[in-house]
């Protein structure tokens, strides 16, 4: 038998990742609270890539418990800047701010994947990117928030390589799938590999 | 004075590249002979990045010599396998002929820009991206070919990741954009740097 595949994100960017790999699959928004999750994991000194893991853990989790005969596929995306966490923006002022910061200098993105079936969790791996931002100006800058705030404030770190964002980078070195917030190659894999799509 | 651009280009998919990243700039059809000088280049035995090289030049001074104020993007994909290079495929058997031979394996694509101004050369970049396929079952490239041949006979090597294609592989060391066809972050810093966008 063929498992149904539910993403456990509401995210616009992962759905059309599944969607153009022409997978069949359904989504839900997993419930957790995020923030106060991603809150305490800082405070108790969680790396990066922990905090991104755990992230996409709960989220499989909330909806896998529910949806026992899917594989349930939860992901979540952390910026690691030297030793700060930046997160989606919170307004376009708090954007105009991540980009003035990231400016000129490199990051991280880390795109983690956790697939639960039966409850369990069965696969999980967290891809890792560095891009590196050209000097930009504070007037390209505020501009490019005022052209795309409707879309970046989904993004952490205030930009979307797949549009106007790519005008950000000098370089980006890694998986493109990552950047936009989950490794597509592994998952579509392990689904492969686990019989849930065809190869 | 802010220069206009031309790519000298009528693929679609770097069309969208450009037009997502918010450039303004128009397209033109390069008219070369693009088999027999690939055929010259290969009896001669150019270097698959000289090939490209080569061919982007030839796009854009064709462009150029009409065009002289602005500045014009030509741009050539080529697909190193081996001692081998692949072009598009001429037919479905041809598509399911070439991913049969890539199944499996590791395969390079290299992705040459050259920009004219005046009349002659100012900018070359040639990108290069290794890509590996997993082994993939004959039904499956059968399928894959017969579901997606509209878009993949213009795609060299029979694949488009940005597609169902994504399922075809296992890793692709590079960036994203020059597997599209172009070196979309180099070709974005040169315009930004000649102040034909602004950055």
């Amino acid at each position: 038998m063929t498992r149904s595949i539910i993403l456990a994100s509401g995210s616009e960017t992962r759905k059309a990742m599944l969607q153009q790999a022409g997978v069949e699959f359904t989504s839900m928004l997993a419930r957790i609270d995020e923030e106060n999750i991603k809150a305490s994991l800082v405070a108790e000194e969680a790396t990066p890539r922990d905090i991104a893991d755990t992230l996409a853990e709960f989220k499989a989790r909330r909806v896998a418990n529910k949806h026992t005969d899917a594989l349930v596929i939860g992901s979540d995306q952390v910026l690691e800047f030297g030793r700060e966490i930046l997160s989606k923006p919170t307004s376009p002022e708090d954007a105009i701010a991540q980009l003035t910061k990231l400016s000129g200098k490199s990051h991280k993105l880390l795109s983690a994947v956790v697939i639960y079936q039966e409850a369990k969790p069965v696969w999980r791996t967290v891809g890792q990117v560095r891009l590196t931002m050209r000097v930009l100006s504070p007037d390209y800058i505020e501009g490019y928030v005022a052209r795309n705030w409707d879309d970046i404030r989904h993004s952490v770190g205030s930009y979307q390589l797949e549009a106007e964002g790519a005008r950000l980078f000098a370089r980006v070195d890694g998986d493109y799938f990552t950047v936009l917030g989950m490794p597509l190659l592994d998952v579509l894999g392990f689904l492969t590999m686990s019989g849930a799509i065809d190869g």
